[in-house]
């Protein structure tokens, strides 16, 4: 469970986000109201609302703006996830039945554009122009990071490079928590040295975020995750924990089979098998502790106050937590 | 053909608006990087930017504004021409293979976002929120639309319902032929009474433009409009041809046969033709000219100019064109 003191603190905030979100699913269409309205509530944790609102805190940003933006930035995540669902195949999500599972893939891209549409109506009516230009920007390299998995997906040599996948994690997480985070500063015209601040304690947290949900995908409690394990290696999708062991086990024979294209089931299985239960699970998670202690580290020149510590204590639940 | 007056007087910056369009396509991976390129450079006639960028002569907006924002506008354009392709799984668009033609479902869903978080950073970098703003709302009526389309397609009873038609033909067509005016008009704070006015001239020319073109699904060149003639009804899509020519034979049988869902080819094909030599063309061409002529008179209260006159033969032309 994600700590109540960081919640606690915007939680009424959160409920109004929700509701500036569920005015964009009135809808003429019952179906698709229903399934809008489903999109919407089933949203997670609210981790990047819940940046965007207490960074504005802090901040003493306009509340107004922050929760339209709150709103926008949640709205743009789950536009996205939509098309992700539809592209991977996937048929569950946080346990439950994906859209695509259920819709037409016509019917499918059309809600996620109709949620890209309200994203960006909500960005635009938060007022600040700058905000809206690194929204539209984030969404440029989000899209851009499915395009490279896209493209790169079967060349295993470059996927498996260290670099290669810090970009991906980086467009696909980190560059969306680093936005949730700089937008309610830069509504406020926050001198540009807290604005990067803030925005690199976003990064450091959605690179952490990521990297353990990459290892939840190995360790994690199957039914919690909602889909099954070591489901990234089965598609093809090169994590750190695999990254690590191939720098430990670099003849193992399962991996060779993976280089080589020549993977069984039988292979994989044993492989997912084997990394779950090696040194790369925990030198991952080291890694992550690495990332989120610096991100503690960037806001401690904001003004002391709880819902500072409360952005201290998320970073290091990040970590810590086991879905 | 276009009367060159029109696109003469905007020539020099229709290249600006491509070369601005160009640089987003840049790219990692040289496949993606030719299908964009191969997109932005197909565009057609570049009717919208035309009328942004001969709005904003008229008005005299800042030229780099209303360049970045027809550059936007255009992006918006391709970007949701890639979606519907995919959806409608069109194979061929102005005579050229559709990029799902050729790529996997996945691959097309994410260069149409990615064509999405172009149009929106240009949009973005116009720096006018109210054109923003209208950007994003124009984005939502368009999905919307088609939407609308994808849920009542079997409902031929309602889509053969004339304020229907208009509707849809509005959020495909209308809505960002109205934007594509407006925003050259908000980035100067043009005072309501115009940018309402020019916004008018950008529906009816729209309505226009779109109802021709509905109309050439009938009568055209096959090869020029690079689909099977009547490919609208053949998809179940119900047009103003339909509905004028369901108003003067309501017994056909044919017509009954679709609104009983119990057609077959032959029925379909003998209803096109009968359409095709109906006077239900020339009654929505007419329909066509009445939308243009009020569009024209909406512009009579601006400076009189070539651009003001260009706009005027535009409306004219667009009703006369035969492709």
């Amino acid at each position: 469970m994600i700590p109540a003191s960081v919640f606690d603190l915007v939680k009424n905030d959160i409920h109004l986000v929700e509701a500036r979100m569920s005015v964009q699913a009135n809808q003429d269409f019952p179906d698709l109201q229903a399934a809008l309205t489903h999109l919407i509530k089933s949203g997670g944790k609210r981790i990047r609302p819940a940046l965007t609102l207490l960074t504005g805190r802090i901040l003493e940003s306009n509340p107004e703006q922050v929760i339209t933006l709150a709103a926008a930035i949640e709205m743009l995540h789950t536009a996205t996830l939509v098309h992700d669902d539809l592209i991977d195949g996937a048929l569950l999500r946080r346990g439950n039945p994906t859209l695509n599972s259920r819709w037409s893939p016509a019917a499918t891209v059309l809600t996620g554009d109709y949620l890209f549409a309200r994203a960006a109506g909500l960005a635009a009516q938060a007022n600040s122009l700058t905000a809206m230009r690194l929204f539209a920007e984030t969404l440029a390299v989000i899209v851009n990071g499915e395009i490279t998995q896209l493209f790169t997906k079967d060349d295993i040599q470059e996927s498996s490079n260290r670099s290669s996948y810090y970009r991906r994690i980086n467009a696909k997480t980190a560059s969306l928590f680093r936005t949730s985070m700089m937008v309610a500063a830069l509504v406020n015209s926050t001198n540009e040295e807290i604005t990067n601040a803030v925005g690199r304690y976003g990064y450091g947290v959605g690179m952490a975020f990521q990297i353990v949900d990459d290892v939840l995908d190995f360790t994690g409690n199957q039914i919690a995750v909602g889909k099954p394990l070591g489901s990234d290696l089965r598609q093809g999708i090169i994590t750190l924990p695999v990254i690590y062991y191939l720098e430990s086990h670099p003849d193992n024979p399962d991996l060779q089979s993976l280089f080589e294209k020549t993977s069984r089931q039988e292979n994989i299985e044993r492989l997912i098998e084997s990394i779950r239960n090696s040194k790369a699970i925990e030198q991952s998670l080291e890694e992550a502790r690495t990332f989120a202690d610096h991100a503690s580290t960037e806001i401690r020149g904001l003004p002391e106050c709880r819902e500072r510590q409360a952005l201290e204590d998320l970073a290091h639940f990040i970590v810590d937590r086991n879905m």
